[in-house]
């Protein structure tokens, strides 16, 4: 697959709505000589917050890369008390994996990575066992074993925060790493921890959703990819899918059908995130896909 | 649509696992000369139980109808410690809708009872409201109003029972029916009234499940069709299906997008229990299907 | 639920993609004073095409109703080669239904017209048969029965055409119409006929796809709503959806299940036409949702 | 995962149906003393045909292994007219794996060997280029490159077949293997190939199936895992699947959410193989799931 290399910039921008936000974002690019390629808004009338994604070409845009986000926050930003981010879409994004024992979202994240379907840099990975290193291996990615037991937890969490601090991280992805992180870590990278929970939240929360959910007796069985917050299994969901599941599948059944729905969702939040496709807003998110 | 004649019986059963439980059952079968039209076994191993449908051609089938369910329970059931139920398709099962307000789920189910895509007697439509009667009236079925205050809940309720009882009703169909039926009255019907839950359970329980599906900020949502049990919104699940939503959805498209949900799962259900598929068990249903 | 009486006006528009098409556009309502409630756009990098749908208050709005058309060509839709069409929100669109002799997708429609789910006006109904006419009645629309044969088709179409010209029909929905219309009949109504087709095309086009599927023993059955075009079930499609189907399932089971497919499939486009989110292109659409 | 040691014998067989058919298998097993696990029938009413699948414990079992397969032939299969198949589940199944360029199938496969989710043994991978070797290599699963040219087709598959035979191969599994394979080859693995064809068969059928469904703009797309015959997309259909697109989607994105569908319904049809639950017939397939 080629290469990812448009030069383009992109926007994510949230405020309070108010009349002429779409139109004075498209003027100042426009004045600018910049060339929209695409441009999602959306307006939550309960809220009553704008919010909006644009993305444009920079090859013939007057303002100069590094002086784009003083003159739009100057301009525009400030004027309209938005939050926004900037992004540039030729600097590759720093992900970094957390793994446990279960292999099926590693490898599915593995196999993307390096197939070229995902335009990102993976600069170490974390586990808590060293189980799963030897499929790291052939990657040539580094992989940091930190066991955690409830005396070394603080102590191990700051040694991770410190590597991923030190390789410049720009979000993390827990694909069945199953430790929890402390809130001191989590409060560290707001909305850059993505989870991937083994059940359709908000239903079976925390720990064996598919005993629960074998329990129940339901139907349908789920997975929901979400930023990280203090609060377990709250935070905004970024993608959820199910599967159909009968009276015939007992719990190993359960969790080998989910695993599938797993590692496709997971994989779809971090699609979405390296897009900057994302808008976290309150507990919920904006998705312009 | 044709008309349902077939003239077959089904036995529907089930007992502690055990040795030999099919060949007995075929045995009798085929010693009698019942020709097997479809078998369906299901062994819960967690549970060691044993469950079984089983439809069979009754024209040449040496027992006569009205002592069937003596040899059975003599020749087999007792023997095993089964519990079974034994129907005969040319018998036109009969249901109760129960309807207040809302008019996606009954029109789904007219419908279909009006075409002949079910084999159903509908004697009796029951509502707290006359809002819809005008809809069921082009259909000739009678429509009882029986409005529900807290003062006269069991009163009315007596007088619905006994109107059930009359009409020799076999299962009650709640098609948002937006009362909650007392325990007296549940407890009459076990595993014979079916209710169309509104969201994916046992995600947002209770009363206002799109509101609290939008507050979460879900990406799919659901309905759910179950027995209905003491327990509200606990009983055995009979079917599920979800719909997929995104932040442009507010709480209005959850609930116009719901709704086509809901009037598919409850249809649904109503289907396998007029085909007698499905047999509940603890808080589980094993839907043969 | 509440009557859509917002006062908006909606324009779907389309041209040759260029450098400022937004802007213009956004412009042109922000220096009217029309606050944008909503904005779609869409580039096909392959036709190199632009798309976009925007609706706007029109409360404040500085240019008279009558007269938006005409300041929008002349001073953007003609300077940039654009086709566009402009609706207003208060206006409701008019639906003319054609039917046959299967009554699911007939009874899922009148109940979304009544209950208030849709915005629309259901002028007349047209059927070769008068089958269902006693299902029509109820509502008070007028039923008009076509016979068609070889010898009188082009003659009845003609009837029907004066027909739908004289209310002033937006749109038709073959609702399960079983008869194909001539060529003559859909050149008069450009991507204003839907149609619901009972397979997943382009797999089983024509006739009786159910037997087709059947046949091919496909595991997964669906049906597709699209405009009708002279070339028979090959026209830009607006929805689709599925459903799973296993050996189990014989023909007549196949056709239950698919039926359930169509109505919610067939009413989701009517939904998409209703809310002008549809814009055809080519034999594609660009679906705003 | 725990290692799959169940002691348990697994017959499939499908013969014209006729009365007694199911008493005289279940009598065959409970007479030996065999314990029935599962036990699913189909009868398929318009070919007059009946499929069975029954599974039993082995430990107490009359009959000695190495004679089940004379036994049950002489008293029960020929007399019936049956076609049988006898596996016994202590047996692994041994699996080709036919690879090209794309990995994303094979690391699939392999995440689910590798952890011990099927119980497979893969002898030996084949593949026309060399792309994916360092991909097999950690697993330590010998890696054949058969390059194919139109010049040496034939003798490079007949080198292949010989291998598949040296290492006893139960089934072949074309992982988007790029070749078709010749009707000699695949006539002598009649029912024992695997492909994964990347569109909701029988649509585009052939190469390029997600330029086709771009074109024809369709709003969900597909993948169909099936038997391989003579007649190329035309074998029995054991799996399919589909996902949504929209006009957002171009050719790279259909590509790129294909492959998740293609990669859960190749290994959906792999574990349905491996469980001896698929019975294929005339070009259906008979799926005990």
């Amino acid at each position: 697959m080629e290469k990812h290399t448009k030069n383009t910039a992109i926007l994510l921008m949230h405020c309070p709505d108010q009349k002429g936000l779409v139109a004075a974002v498209t003027d100042f690019l426009q004045n600018n000589n910049g060339n929209v390629l695409s441009l999602d808004q959306h307006v939550d009338r309960q809220a009553d917050q704008f919010f909006m994604r644009v993305e444009w070409q920079l090859d013939d845009f007057a303002i100069p890369k590094d002086k784009i986000d003083d003159f739009f926050g100057t301009l525009i930003g400030r004027k309209f008390g938005m939050k926004w981010q900037l992004h540039f879409s030729n600097r590759t994004p720093r992900m970094a994996l957390f793994v446990s024992k279960m292999s099926h979202c590693f490898y599915d994240i593995l196999q993307r990575y390096n197939s070229g379907e995902w335009n990102v840099e993976i600069p170490l990975i974390i586990s808590n066992h060293d189980n799963l290193k030897y499929i790291a291996d052939p990657f040539n990615i580094p992989f940091h074993v930190f066991p955690i037991t409830k005396e070394n937890k603080a102590e191990q969490e700051a040694a991770e925060i410190a590597l991923l601090r030190k390789h410049e991280i720009d979000f993390v992805v827990l694909a069945r790493y199953m430790q929890i992180l402390s809130d001191d870590f989590v409060d560290q990278f707001p909305n850059q921890i993505i989870n991937i929970h083994h059940s359709f939240l908000p239903a079976f929360k925390g720990a064996r959703p598919y005993h629960s959910a074998y329990k129940r007796g339901v139907k349908i069985i789920g997975a929901t990819s979400h930023y990280v917050t203090a609060d377990l299994d709250e935070g905004p969901i970024i993608a959820q899918d199910v599967a159909s599941v009968s009276h015939k599948d007992d719990i190993h059944d359960l969790v080998r059908k989910g695993k599938d729905v797993e590692k496709v969702v997971l994989s779809q939040a971090i699609w979405l995130q390296l897009q900057r496709k994302v808008l976290p807003y309150a507990n919920r998110t904006v998705v312009f896909d």
